[in-house]
């Protein structure tokens, strides 16, 4: 019986077998560990190779594929591993962009006048399984190819990002990739082995651009009377900075990171790329730019692998940006055969309502409110925050984050204290807060006492804490005034959702899960969120909190090129609904003002 | 009878006509200026028209399309101009990478979602006729792009390079290119209008890396010691000076200067493109890299617009450069019908032979001789060298350039003086320079006083001027030892000729045209380079100049983006002959190393 020799790309493995010998036995007797949970039945597809060389060619399972002469089989990169999603479980095969390829370069036979760069491209195109048309010149790299040559005698580990050359190394290291949420408030950036998708260090801080304005409108007000480079500069440094504390942990060097990517939304994204946000704020509200871009990091002094790259997402309107495209791509919207409803809670709230056949986006200024803008007392998530309210044990009770005296409210809290007012009857459906004489219940009875008058107008107001109980020395309390903003917030989310859902055709009742994304979504209460009418009530058991989605489509993004590009057909497919100029939105927003109708 | 509008693109000028008015004289009632020297007959097919929207759609010819509707039409850019290469008259129609097109973005409406990129890369897709998907993201123009399309209405002059929009302008000024000749001695730049061809400028200077050594192997040895960046940097310099010079003389600014092309020799180009030469000076003497490279200008700090490109045309070998491929473009080389030989003798001596079914290079050393290195009284083709020299008016003469007394001998002068001296039996074809008594002529009788004797060997030497009579107060003359230097070149280049045409499986006698390129071709005496067998006698009345072919190469890459593609068609096509491994090089060397068999 003959024997061929099948050789494993990309790591260059060779064996010999005898006839007739299976793939997926071939490539564990070459030390190799397919992944393949059936046990070499054919039944799970797990084991997936493409033969580059050898009958017959294509994708095939290892397990069923006979060798009946010499192979040349390339291996799924990675294809074991997955990253899982809070809330929403996605698990994706790691592909990324940046990724290693040891290769045997071609020697140069007196002359032949092939160039280096041609034999490196050469290779490369065929270790990789790439075009090498698609390969353009990377100068720097070319400048001392000889002598890298030379060094390396031939034999190179290889980094690419997509069809570019990055790097060439002794030896096959890991290579690192990093992923950033740019929120208005928070940046957080994860640090990930590109080959594995482990994640080997989470590192985040305030945005520095926050001194600057607190929400996207201060902040692009700033930027366009001659403070973009600034605004630039300043987040491309607090980038550098939690690059610094991840490599710190993870014990590797920056250089060793070899792609960002980045979700924001779209001041952010601008702000980011160094492009004016003066389109965002003048009507019509357009993005300056939406594609996806693939820039270098040098340009953006992004210190990384010199000559690494940066990865942004693409925005969709001009406040619906990548993060909304990150929330999308993480929750597989674009595939989703249920109604769905994802709700973005940042500084600014971003929704998507639909399903694969249709989807469609808006954006409200919701959020300032929740996050403590606007709010006498109103504070972030934060230590300090009252983040739960309500009646426990008999008696109102609250619980602070990180335990002690409360400093202030955060968005959670305002919605669980707004609601128990409701529902116990301490004001009315259309935000007034009752006076005492007007209580019914047991509650609102014993909660009297924390009735106060504040400020020039006498304004009423519910106590959590006086000056001795506050961890300020000043009081803790929501006003008649908060309510009412709580109640612009709202409505302009209820409001959205209505006409989101107009707009498709459907009854909010046939939304079958309610993704609420952000940090927001794991503190706020389903009922709350409810109870103050933001989201329909019909919807109260269908909200699955979904952690930092746009986060986790930036890993996504980094860690899967095709993902990457699927946000361009995300994008691209998702509708936009202006709620600005829809001509029922002030009729829609007013009529929601009011708090849901309750009865004792 | 009904009327149509006709739009003519990139002018954007609209004319209403009556049905069946053909195209040409819808073109002349705009106000343009077809080209159609056949008058409207349908014979010359210059009138040639793209048309974007009607009836038929295509090229097609303006005198014979008939209006039937409403009409779009593209004229061909520049279409009646043209350069002109002296000796190889060569005419190109002006398309180059760089033009320029008015645009109206469409303005976005409230509620729309196309970013401001996005609808000027629609417009500029429609307007230039390129690809939408092609234009990649300029984030320079992006940053400020709201603001421009406010500033200018949304109409704008936009350049673009390729599918690149570079710049946009408020009005259609014209764009400019540079095109570079980086000779190892000197540097050419030809300042063009894009849109015309019109040469505004010239400029040229010395290669300032010629201190670091004056051939390629010196400089290239000097840079491999830790000098690329040093030599790079000189180079940069040199080409700011002449660009800075260039638009003095023709009243610009650099601004105006969208992108520069650039040929050289590889080391040149290595150098220029700031890398390592260090495999062409290694065996197997093969480039680091050889395919056409746009770069960034701004990258190699290149002094043109911001964000401008260079354009460098491809190497074919580690001694064939792209200044060949400026040869062989400028040449059509790869359209002849006829056996050509292309001799471009500069420092170094690059060959093609064949036509357009195959065609083959070399590159011999042969240069340095006739550039004056190795030879006693040796210069360069300057002020004061002996450039001309042979039997006048009963007597030795010689010319020197520019007049007065000499101070060396050039290239051409060299090998007038040795057919003089071979013609008029002063030396033997072995190339020995014979004694008085064996004389037999009596041109060489009547130059005996000329013979001296210098140096420790007391070798012959041919004196031209003594020392009164030398411009410098030194004699000039040729030694033997100078003779056996134009035998060893000239050689070289003989047996690349004998070896080119063998392996073509051709006679030398086939050949019907011989293009010298460089100005050496221009100074030479074909007579005298088949005197002393560099050129095969049989070839002697084919030979033409053809001036600074490798610069018009430049020209015509820098005036039509078509032509610098073709470059790459024409390096691959182009097949390299090795002379050094050649296993018949040495015996055809030797062979030829004799100078012709003289009749007395």
């Amino acid at each position: 019986m003959s024997e061929y020799r099948v050789k494993f790309m990309p790591q260059d493995i060779e064996v010999t077998v005898e006839e007739g010998t299976d793939l997926l036995t071939a490539q564990i007797r070459a030390g190799l560990h397919p992944d393949a949970p059936c046990g070499g039945k054919g039944t799970c597809g797990k084991c997936l190779v493409n033969v580059m060389k050898g009958n017959p060619t294509g994708v095939q399972k290892a397990c069923t594929t006979k060798v009946t002469g010499n192979m040349t089989v390339k291996l799924q990169a990675g294809g074991k591993h997955s990253i899982l999603m809070e809330g929403v479980q996605r698990k994706i095969r790691i592909a990324s962009a940046v990724r290693s390829v040891n290769v045997t370069v071609q020697r140069c036979e007196l002359g032949g006048n092939l160039s280096d760069w041609k034999r490196l491209k050469m290779a490369v195109a065929e270790a990789a399984s790439i075009d090498e048309a698609a390969i353009r010149p990377n100068m720097k790299l070319i400048s001392d190819l000889y002598q890298v040559l030379q060094d390396n005698d031939y034999s190179l580990n290889v980094v690419l990002c997509g069809n570019e050359i990055l790097d060439l190394r002794a030896a096959d290291d890991p290579v690192y990739v990093m992923a950033f949420d740019i929120g208005t408030t928070t940046i957080v950036g994860y640090l990930l082995n590109a080959a594995t998708g482990e994640e080997t260090a989470v590192a985040s801080m305030l945005n520095p651009q926050s001194e600057y304005g607190a929400d996207v409108i201060e902040r692009s007000n700033y930027a366009i009377s001659d403070g973009v480079e600034e605004l630039s500069g300043l987040v491309h440094e607090a980038l550098n900075q939690l690059i610094g504390q991840a490599v710190k942990k993870a014990g590797i060097s920056r250089e060793e990171i070899y792609m960002i990517s980045v979700v924001g939304n779209t001041c952010m994204h601008h702000l980011f790329t160094g492009v004016s946000p003066k389109a965002l704020v003048h009507a019509p509200y357009n993005p300056a730019i939406s594609e996806g871009l693939m820039l270098r990091a040098s340009d953006l002094e992004i210190s990384i692998f010199p000559g690494g790259k940066v990865m942004l997402l693409p925005n969709i309107a001009g406040f619906v940006g990548a993060d909304t495209v990150g929330v999308l791509l993480a929750s597989e919207f674009d595939a989703q055969e249920e109604l769905t409803l994802a709700i973005d809670i940042g500084t600014n709230g971003e929704m998507v309502m639909g399903n694969k056949d249709r989807y469609i986006a808006c954006s409200t200024a919701a959020g300032p409110a929740f996050e403590g803008a606007k709010i006498a007392c109103g504070m972030r998530g934060a230590k300090g925050a009252v983040d739960h309210a309500g009646w426990k044990d008999g008696r109102f009770a609250f619980s602070v984050i990180g335990g002690g005296k409360p400093l202030g409210i955060c968005g959670s809290g305002l919605m669980d204290i707004v609601t128990f007012m409701l529902e116990k009857g301490l004001m009315d459906e259309m935000g007034r807060m009752l006076d005492m004489d007007e209580y019914e219940t047991e509650e609102a009875k014993a909660c009297a006492s924390r009735i106060i008058r504040i400020g020039e107008n006498n304004m009423k107001a519910f106590l959590l804490a006086d000056e001795e109980e506050s961890g300020s020395g000043r009081p803790v309390y929501l006003s008649q005034k908060d309510i009412r903003e709580v109640q612009l917030a709202k409505s302009a989310m209820a409001a959205g959702i209505t006409l989101m859902a107009d707009t498709l055709g459907i009854e909010v009742g046939d939304i079958k899960k309610v993704m609420i994304a952000g940090a927001f979504g794991n503190y706020m209460e389903p009922h709350s969120a409810c109870g103050i009418g933001m989201i329909p009530c019909e919807l109260e058991d269908r909200i699955v909190p979904v952690g930092n989605a746009a986060g986790e489509g930036a890993k996504i993004a980094a860690l899967n090129y095709e993902e990457y590009r699927r946000c361009e057909k995300i994008a691209a497919g998702c509708e936009f609904l202006e709620l600005a100029t829809h001509p029922d939105f002030q009729d829609t927003f007013v009529d929601l003002m009011e708090f849901p109708e309750q009865e004792f």
